[in-house]
């Protein structure tokens, strides 16, 4: 239903002012963007609501540690940890809904959601993946039942996000057929590892697998750790990493390995093997692809921290936005004091931020839909694979990123109040601060995507004709690739000073914005690509590629922009309430927009705005805030998180309640014919 | 000195590339820097490196709070905290060394910092400046001796930025001759006040004053809280603010007052006096004038945070700069692996950051050397009063938030080593996390400023002639304001097509971006000048000054940079050792461009440079942070912390040693013949 209203009242918050106002039908909405496993997270949700798997905080380190493996076996009561696993382990391969649920827990406590994926996600799903069914006979039950804590040893003090260059080796003893795992410098320390510092029983060790004087690269093995009492074995040390920024209640610690001694079939050989007497064999010929075939599952990390970042996102904005409708400051032009959110900068700090997570919110279901079908199988192909890992590595930074900005605009925009840990903003930050560098530091994943980006040009290139080629060289010359061709449109008149009004037409359209966003994606790339090749020829590639990295990571950055954009503007495919669908295409607007806007430079420098119009676009993205601006409580209470999962006073109502008992008192003085007379009067 | 080299080492680093190399003077430079109060920073300094005055990470809220009370007797018997008072009270009315002082005890424990900047700061300090000599004779020695540990109670739940209109009443009562503190609900309880939750005995009070009827606005009392065994006195109540986002050190707590009676001399009554039949006097005829009086000491508060935030920020670039020389990931040409800080996005995460640190280094010295004028009274007029609020309004929002952007940067680019509580990077942030909202919320400050601006602009333009406003306003029209002539050269030719470095001679020397920088501000202030006085004809100017909000913001924060880009240059001027200067003048270009690049928008949009100049201007901050990168480690060693004062492990030379270790290990095993073999060969 659309209406012209004057002045409404929505979720106890009176909007006035004149527009047309779209109410959006949150229910729906809230259901819809939970997409195809909303059921499970809602489960999730339920069982994150619970006290008992919620973080107190001012634990001290080795309390929290304790509550948090706790929590985990509260997880295996509940049955939340075999959903990914076979039957046969009393799972359900349901690998899509095992990370939705996994993603809701971070509501609850990142240090719970964090320890259990290195438990589940990690350790015993290297069990599973990388070894073979003896291994999971033998090891899989007592990782899914905690009965074996366990620990992923991959990175290491000197290597973190090279794991080809990790310095612990394996090597193979056919005269025992035993191998031998050590250590060899402090570098090469295990480190960062969650369940090393004190609950860890065994570990997947990851080494350089060496026998009959070969190295065959990274391998895995599964090594004990610790005997009951929780002693080492002999040859193992280790110490706690101590406090960290966040996640204190994972027992993050250190190992080495002094010539420790495991049986040959300790190796996880699923994808590589070693005989007994020493001969290696592997299906998969190339090592460079074995090796990125190992790291596969390391994907599932990516995902389930994207989709946790998502929501942590979410639930900073419900809690900022609802204390910015309730809080007043500074008295308006009726004397009254006006609502933060009523602020144009409060609106402009906050409101961009719902766009973009409603749009990293459609991404994810994309991204989890895809995990869903390699995993299970349905399509699983060596360029399927690549696909969700290149997706995985575009959409994990952008999302990881967000979240802390999020919360800390919100910690900032909600004052003292967001400062106090019981309004839990500076808390999510702190533990969601090191997403952004594990699990596939950021800025190595980016790079990545562009190589990615850069391969798929260079096969266009290759198949091209020659007057494609030519034309393609002739626009970076003029630096002025357009490669759409609507593109032509929005830039040619570079000149023009028609209104503001037609300029705003000109570019605010589904059609405009995807030109606009995909042009630079693809005018970044082959920038970069026209880079190497000359450098290529002139024996420079190295140091060009370095000189380029900033670009690489922006390319980078913009496509997984515009792998958003798009997956917001499908998901308007599927909203047929007209409100609603009004609402959220002004929020696609202003996500496409200020993506715009944020890089206008690059789209003025490169003729593809003209001046008239680039200041269009953020007079355009003004007026989109202050339309969607009456909707911003609709917008996050949709995202459906009750006050047992936002537990932050501020976000209760309290600040209401206090803003009405002031009135009241102020207006019963008043009528008592009792209050002061201010002295200026 | 300057030479031509290909490859050089400069301490342990070895730096290569083909580039003119000036080695800087890091004693002198070091020594320079720190300003006219280098040795009372130097004494503070050698104090802050002292266990006893460190904070423990780890600590639980309780331990920790008693650690710092126990820190601040140790900074009485040190001698510490009388600088800033009078002779009679054993100060040396040394106002600027005070504070020179108190900002280098962020880098022992911010905790520790600022609850000593609560006890002297503010409520010693109120006391001496709102009080006259009776107060000072009955209440400052105990309360610089700690005796009387006391609290600021100025912010209420419901107003912190607007203590204009705060909630809680002072009541003069002519019967008892006594004041009735009241507090009439529970927005107006007084929140987050340290020393406040445990160990506060006393408070200065801000409340709004009523005598005879009257209300005279926000005056200060002086209001005993606890007795001798720590119990509130009958009428007075409060609760912990329990854990915080960081500076959990600090006893953060609200207070409420239920008509409790302090004798009439309790009122702080230097501007403002109620005499015993209730009358009430001031030399202040303004009440608006007169609260502004009343707060101005608060601005030692913005100042000494100032400075703490950018010795904050030298604390994070050393660790991130020394880290990134000497951790080193993935192979480069030669096969042997890179340090971090040779790669391109590195140096651009963090080059840039120097150079800011920089120029808030010069012009922190700025300000504290007007701070120190006027409160010594060498300059003491309410113009330069009002100057001195100004700049520390402009300057502790863009310090405040650096330190922020600093410490995480350094905490990302550090990695995992960079999340671990021993690198010390996410305590320091989480601690400076409330320095952007606390005395004084950024973007409020930031609004004053602009305000500021608008004066002096709507102050040039009553005095204008006829010819000079027209101009003004066809500027505004046509949205091509150039102030500044020489702007024109750089503007004019909007379609010039030269050579990239023809290009960047035209932007790079100071002229120009002084001229860049100074047009902003004054055309984004004239800009917003013209919106509002279009308003007030139309009667719209409060929708109008909330529409330009975003745009005040914008042109305070220009106005500031601009500040700190002259500061920067002014300091240049000091520099008489030749390599030295070209270095700091590399790194000046470095601040100032960058400055540029990141509003490129903004300059191509109003036609302020062209397309081609405006691509220069990046290629050119490229070439800057290439030639800075050999001098990175000498510029952060510059700021003179030493071991004792970044407690970070990865800052000691661990990782140096590890890297040593390991390729020793690979050297002697290829000499060996051991070696295995890589697979692929």
């Amino acid at each position: 239903m659309t209406i012209t209203v004057e002045k409404i009242e929505i979720a106890g918050i009176e909007k006035s002012g004149s527009f047309v106002d779209s109410s959006i039908d949150t229910a729906w909405l809230g259901r819809y963007i939970m997409g195809r496993w909303a059921d499970v997270r809602l489960e999730s949700r339920a069982l994150s609501g619970r006290p008992e798997m919620q973080d107190v905080p001012g634990l001290s380190k080795v309390d929290h540690r304790e509550r948090v493996m706790g929590q985990l076996k509260l997880l295996v009561e509940h049955g939340q940890v075999h959903r990914a696993f076979p039957p046969a382990f009393g799972g359900l391969s349901d690998h899509g809904g095992h990370l939705a649920a996994f993603e809701e827990l971070v509501v609850a406590d990142p240090s719970m959601q964090i320890k259990s994926g290195v438990q589940w996600g990690l350790f015993a799903s290297a069990i599973q993946h990388l070894g073979t069914v003896e291994h999971h006979a033998a090891w899989l039950p007592d990782a899914l039942s905690l009965a074996t804590p366990g620990v992923y040893a991959m990175t290491e003090t000197g290597h973190g996000s090279d794991v080809a260059s990790i310095g612990t080796t394996a090597t193979y003893d056919a005269v025992t057929q035993e191998f031998v795992i050590n250590t060899p410098f402090r570098g090469a320390w295990k480190d960062y590892l969650g369940n090393a510092a004190v609950h860890g029983k065994a570990a997947v060790v990851f080494a350089q697998l060496i026998t009959a004087g070969i190295s065959h690269g990274v391998h895995a093995f599964y090594v004990p750790l610790r005997d009951e009492a929780g002693e080492f074995f002999a040859g193992i040390g280790g110490e706690d990493d101590g406090l960290k920024g966040g996640l204190n209640g994972i027992d993050n610690g250190r190992l080495h390995f002094d010539h420790v001694r495991i049986p040959r079939t300790n190796l996880l050989n699923r994808y590589g093997n070693v005989a007994e007497d020493g001969t290696y064999t592997s299906d998969i010929k190339s090592p460079g692809r074995r090796f990125f075939t190992m790291l596969g599952t390391l994907v599932q990390g990516r995902v389930s921290l994207d989709g946790a970042s998502v929501n942590a996102s979410k639930v900073a904005l419900q809690i900022a936005v609802t204390y910015g409708n309730q809080r007043r400051q500074f008295s308006g032009p009726s004397g009254e004091e006006k609502v933060l959110l009523d602020y144009q900068r409060h609106q402009r700090r906050l409101i961009p931020l719902i766009a973009t997570t409603y749009a990293q919110t459609f991404a994810h279901e994309v991204l989890l839909e895809k995990f869903d079908a390699v995993f299970s199988g349905v399509d699983d192909t060596d360029a399927s694979r690549q696909d969700l890992e290149t997706l995985a590595a575009a959409l994990k930074p952008l999302s990881t990123w967000h979240a802390l900005h999020t919360l800390q605009e919100s910690r900032e925009a909600t004052g003292g109040q967001g400062f106090l840990a019981e309004n839990r903003l500076t808390g999510l930050r702190a533990d969601l601060d090191v997403y952004v560098t594990f699990e596939g530091d950021n800025t190595v994943l980016l790079q990545l995507v562009a190589k990615r980006l850069l391969t798929d040009l260079s096969k266009k290139f290759s198949s091209a004709d020659a007057s494609t080629m030519a034309r393609l060289v002739i626009d970076q010359v003029a630096g002025n690739a357009v490669s759409a061709s609507g593109l032509r449109r929005l830039g040619q008149r570079v000149h023009d000073r028609g209104s503001t009004a037609r300029a705003v037409t000109q570019v605010r359209d589904a059609d405009s914005q995807r030109e606009l966003l995909t042009d630079r994606v693809e005018s970044l790339v082959a920038s970069i690509g026209a880079e190497l090749r000359a450098a290529k020829k002139n024996g420079t590639t190295e140091e060009t590629f370095n000189a380029q990295q900033s670009n690489l990571i922006e390319a980078a950055t913009a496509h997984g922009q515009l792998l958003q954009w798009e997956a917001f503007t499908d998901g308007l495919a599927g909203i047929t309430d007209a409100p609603t669908l009004h609402v959220m295409t002004w929020l696609r607007d202003l996500f496409g927009l200020h993506l715009i806007e944020e890089n206008l430079a690059w789209y003025l420098i490169n003729g593809r705005l003209s001046r008239q119009r680039a200041s269009a676009i953020t007079a355009y993205v003004d007026r989109l805030i202050e339309r969607l601006r009456p909707h911003a409580q609709d917008l996050v209470d949709t995202f459906g998180y009750g006050p047992e999962h936002l537990r932050a006073d501020i976000a209760t109502g309290v600040e209401q309640d206090r803003q009405d008992e002031a009135r009241a008192y102020t207006e019963a003085l008043a009528a008592s014919g009792n209050a002061p007379v201010p002295e200026k009067h």
